[in-house]
Formats: structure tokens, C-alpha cells, sequence
């Protein structure tokens, strides 16, 4: 943290004690900046326009920003949630990324994102432990005609403990984002570098691949979690398969693990409750098409028998924020019908967080010791 | 490929048959669009402005785009030149990236970019041939104080070919980019694979580290290659050791190799030359720093006894494209001295290719062969 100046906190001259830059910027800009109270000043240099607006992706109404005597133009915003938040800047209304920032790949194409640290909180950060691998992984798709990149994290040691065979998460990102998102935006790597240093976590191979499965030249449908059976096809008879032959995993239903946030959810849920003498441990994190669930009659009735469920899943785990309501109201009536239905199952229901990405890392940091053991 | 409908290039209504959407776009961005002779269309939905201009980062001047009837903006350039060319559009002269556009990290910010593919060329593509896998790597440093990234390629088989271990050659980025660049716009990892393959390369590790060494918070060097001390600090005493710990390497001067483009062809001829102890092959890629070459007295009079040099030197690689003089000048330059001098040391020219990387993924893909043979 550039502790420099105490001044006031318009953009335009000096930076205020105790702010700074947000680690989401790119190297050396000053701007978008953090204040103690988590308020943000963002500063753009050379708009000539009527209007310049900062539109956050999760919010209806854009702030105004104000042009300030050099030609800049800034806006403090009132304090904010920590987390990480897609914005753009409107220029007369055409929404563009902020120069000053990293970009993030989300709604569909490279967004500016504002990452708040929440305040003491650590353990999404890199730190001094022993550090896994990020691995970029290139695989041909025959049911798709299509080349495929799935980003897999191996644990620390795997490179040297030469004949230990590992359990796989499999862990999917949401609707717009791709299979950069969970390390990128979500620190994926560090929460299990940390939980494996700490004991918390075992180590585990997690795999982190494209929701998507698009087969030739043909649209992704709109609808059922954009084309869930083109990509059960692929995940069930391509991914897996292709895993098990590249890495030293524990190529069983013991050792296998999904989850996946928002459309990722939903696709874990669909894909698990379909082919259970795969999986055995199961997150769904604000899962989308989850509504309308009825336990009774959901998934081939697989919850009908919840013995012989409870004996053969061992970690059934559903989260969301308490400010995204549609995801909250909807996880939790499946937990309470669950619950009802005698289906063991955990409910996590993160403090102040809405559809965004500190809401998933707390998920996955609170699944992950749940794993394996 | 789409092949729609035989049409008028306008950008307003159809696509010509042939034309295809550039491989740098977003998934399902139909602009840019490369048509068959090279000529590209660009289409802007959005922008009011008065003037809405398209700027590549190595033009001196812009191309204006014209409003269609839907309200859009587009622009159809003449034919350009194959390779990899950053880009902005200009909105009243604020330059912003295409939302189109996959971004690429350049000119120390993430920024559009447009990949040409060379017709008939498929060296750095992704082929039906076994892969490596690039992993993100993180480790920090007592140096700078600071956590950093690398990039390391590992060649196919090495997970399964437990106890083998492999030469090494590290590969720098040039100024303004970062460690990403080597793989996402270099398509280094696909020409090593293709090489690799092929049997024309050998099986080798490479290390693509950030080219930066920011002490705390001081502000990098603007010259002497922003701060070859402090990189080559880091370079000899962390990156090396660490990478030496981390992976299966051979950790002797006869498997260690290094290259750099441009900053870091500068860099490579720097820190190679001053620890000849450590490097057998090293490639200079449109080196940056050159001009003033005097080998009789560079380097130490390293270049004074031709014959021990030459012995120890296993390949001493220079590159440049036709198309950037500045770089062509000073490197034929150095060549000539070289061979008055009775240095050994290739000199690959790259017809037509300015400073952009399919002039460095050509001087890989030519270097790559001497290596480690």
C-alpha cells in the first residue's frame, strides 16, 4: 500500500494516507483506487465526451463522473462490498474498459474488475506455502470438431512425488466466464495452496475446463444451461476420460469430486445426479436452473432412497450469498426439501455477498474440507 | 471458416463467402473479419461520437470509420500484413479497446489485438500432435521483495516420463508485455509441440519469466533495458535456482539456453554474455539495446578470442524482420562484426515481418532446431 500524501480524495492531485492501488489494475497504475472505508476513486484520462459514466456490471445505475481541470475525469463512489466487480466505463453511453485496469473474461467478452480485498482476510491470497501448479491444457473434442482448454491446478510435490496418485475436484465456472475464471477471478490456486499447508484441505489435482460445448458451427442454445447435454457428453466421455490418461489421478467415483458456480451450478447438479457411480462429493455454488425443484420427483427420483443416497454420496454441499436472493431462495428450498426427504446435505449461506466472486471463493474455501477424507 | 453470402464488404449486412471472423476475437465475435486478401473489416456497435477511427499500436496514423445506417461503425482496411497487430479504436481520440477483441497485454496495458493467420502456415498452430503443458508458476522474490509468475512450457511426456530430465531454455518477453506473451500471442507452447513432434526440436523445458525486477516500489528504469541490473540479479540468483528445484531440468550450462525478443533480446545478449558459465545457446530476436556494437570491446572483450568463444558457444542465434530497420540495422550490424571477428553466429532474416510476434514466432521456430543437439 503507496501511503503518500493526506490530501482530498477528488483524482485529481495528491493520494489520500491509507489508500491504494486495486490489485486488479494493471502494474503501475495509480487508479482505481481504495479507501479505508471502501470507497473507490476511479480516474480516466481523455475521454472528450458529454458524458462519462462508471456502469459496475451488477448494478442498474451508473455513477456520474465528473471532468475534472486537467480534462480527467474521476468519481469517488460511497463505500462498496469487498469482492470483485465487473465495470466499464460509459463514453456517451458506449461502454468500454477502464485502460488502468487488468481484464477479466466475463459476459461474454474482456471486462475491466475491480477487486476490493476484504479487510484481515487471507486466505485467497498468495502467500508463503508451498505453491500448486496452474497448467494450461490443450485437448481435441471429437463430439465438438474443436480444439478445448481446461486449466488444471496440481498440488505442491506433485512434480516430485513421482508415482502418488491424487483425487480430482472437477470445478466449473458460470455463464460468460470461461475456464480462466476460477484462477483468474477466484484464486482457485491459493485457496487450495493454503488449505493443503494448513491440513485443511488434502491435496488434489482440481480441474478447471470450458462450460461450453458447442458443437461445429452451431449456436450454444440459450436455454437448460446452455446446451447441458452436449456438455454432459463431453464432460462424461471426453474430460474425464482425457484427465484420467494425462494426470496420476484416483480414477474412481471415491476419488471424484464436482462443483461449479451459477450456470456451473447447475451443470455439477444435472451431471452428478445423472451418473452418481461417477461422483461422490458434489458442490453446487449459486447454482442457476434450480428452481422449480421438486425432491420427490427431481433426477429420476434418485432422492426417493435416501439411505442407499446418504450411503453413497458423502458430501452433498449447496451455497449462496445473502445478497443474491433468487440463488439464496431457490439453494435453499432444495436444502429444506433435502432436508425433508432425509437427504444429507450442507447448507452454506455466505454473509453480504451477491453473484460475484468472493461469494465463490468463501464457497469453494468452505466445500474443500470436505473433500476426500 | 463460415461461408455465408457472396456480398458487399461494408460491414453493414453480409459476409462475404471466404471471409472469416480473426482467430483474436472473443468466442462468437463476427468482427474483425479477415477477408482473402488480406483485407480486414472492423464494425463497432455503440459509439456516439463525432469520429470513431480504428488505430493499430505500429501505425503513425488512424483509419477513419464511417457510421452505417444501423447507427454502427465500421471501416474495411486494405490488405494487411500477416502477423499479430495491436489495436485501438479511437472514440473522438480516446483510445479504447474493440469489445470484440480478445486482449492481449501490450504497451503495459491489456489491449485489442488482430491475428492474420499466414495462409498455408501452420507451424504455431494447435495440431493433432501430443501437447505440453504450460503452468503458471509462482515463487517469490527476496529480491525485489515481491511474489512473481512464470510461465513454464513442459514437453509432452513429461508427467508420464517420471525420472527424464530436460534442457532448458528460457524465453523473454520484450517491454511492455509480460510473461504472458510468449504463449498467447506468441503460440510458443504449439511451436514447440509442432517442432517436438516433428522431431526437428528436442524435448525441453522453457521458461517464459517476467522481464520486470521492480525493487519495492521503485519505479523501473526507463533505460538500460529498464533495469537489466536488477533483472539479472534476479535472473542468476532466483529465477535459475528455483526453476533448477522446481522442475526436472539439467542443470548445467550444455541444457541451458536463452532468447529474448526485442527488451529481452537485450537482456539475453546482456546477461549470456556476462555469465558464459551458465549458457551454451542464446538467441537475440530483434534485440533492443544494439546499436553501438563494438566487438573488440563489448562485453568485456568476450568476442576477443574467437577460438574459445567458439568452443564454448554451441550457437550464438540473431534475428530480424525486413520490415523494422532500426532492429535490422544494428543486428546485421553485430552479424558482421561477429564474422569479422570470426565469431560463429546465425543471422535469420524474416521477410516482410515488422516488430510483431510472427517475426518472433518465425525466429523461434528457426531457433529451436539449434538447440541442445
Amino acid at each position: 500500500m503507496a501511503a503518500i500524501v493526506f490530501a482530498a480524495r477528488n483524482g485529481e492531485a495528491q493520494i489520500i494516507y491509507g489508500s491504494f492501488a486495486a490489485p486488479s489494475n494493471v502494474r503501475g497504475a495509480l487508479y482505481p483506487r481504495i479507501y479505508p472505508d471502501y470507497g473507490v476513486v476511479f480516474k480516466i484520462e481523455g475521454p472528450r465526451a458529454k458524458k462519462v459514466q462508471l456502469q459496475f456490471l451488477s448494478d442498474a445505475k451508473p455513477y456520474d463522473m465528473t471532468q475534472n481541470a486537467d480534462s480527467s475525469w474521476s468519481v469517488t463512489t460511497p463505500p462498496l462490498v469487498p469482492g470483485f466487480h465487473y465495470y466499464s466505463i460509459l463514453i456517451d453511453g458506449f461502454a468500454v474498459n477502464d485502460p488502468n485496469s487488468e481484464t477479466y473474461f466475463g459476459n461474454n467478452k474482456q471486462m475491466s474488475g475491480l477487486e476490493i480485498p476484504e479487510n484481515g482476510v487471507d486466505y485467497y491470497s498468495v502467500k508463503n506455502v508451498p505453491h500448486g501448479e496452474v497448467h494450461e491444457h490443450w485437448y481435441y473434442s471429437k463430439i465438438t470438431g474443436k480444439w478445448r482448454r481446461a486449466y488444471v491446478y496440481t498440488p505442491p510435490l506433485y512434480e516430485s512425488n513421482n508415482n502418488k496418485r491424487y483425487p480430482v475436484l472437477y470445478l466449473q465456472h458460470g455463464s460468460g466466464e470461461d475456464e480462466r475464471g476460477w484462477t483468474k477471478q477466484g484464486h482457485a490456486n491459493f485457496i487450495l495452496d493454503n488449505q493443503i499447508a494448513a491440513g485443511s484441505a488434502v491435496p488434489m489435482i482440481v480441474v478447471m475446463d470450458r462450460g461450453y460445448a458447442q458443437v461445429g458451427d452451431k449456436p450454444l442454445p440459450t436455454t437448460r444451461l446452455q446446451g447441458i447435454k452436449e456438455f454432459e457428453a463431453v464432460f462424461i466421455n471426453e474430460i474425464i476420460p482425457q484427465i484420467d490418461a494425462s494426470y496420476r489421478t484416483i480414477a474412481d467415483r471415491d476419488h471424484r469430486a464436482m462443483a461449479g458456480l451459477s450456470m456451473g451450478g447447475g451443470q455439477t447438479f444435472y451431471i452428478t445426479m445423472n451418473h452418481l457411480d461417477l461422483f461422490s462429493y458434489i458442490g453446487v455454488f449459486s447454482g442457476g436452473g434450480l428452481a422449480d425443484f421438486h425432491a420427490d420427483t427431481a433426477y429420476h427420483s434418485v432422492f426417493k432412497d435416501s439411505q442407499a443416497f446418504n450411503k453413497k454420496v458423502k458430501a452433498l454441499f449447496f451455497s449462496a450469498g445473502t445478497s443474491e436472493p433468487a440463488y439464496l431462495n431457490a439453494t435453499k428450498e432444495i436444502h429444506r426439501q433435502l432436508d425433508q426427504a432425509g437427504i444429507k446435505n450442507i447448507f452454506f449461506e455466505s454473509p453480504g455477498t451477491s453473484h460475484e466472486w468472493l461469494n465463490w471463493r468463501r464457497a469453494l474455501n468452505n466445500f474443500l474440507p470436505a473433500l476426500f477424507k
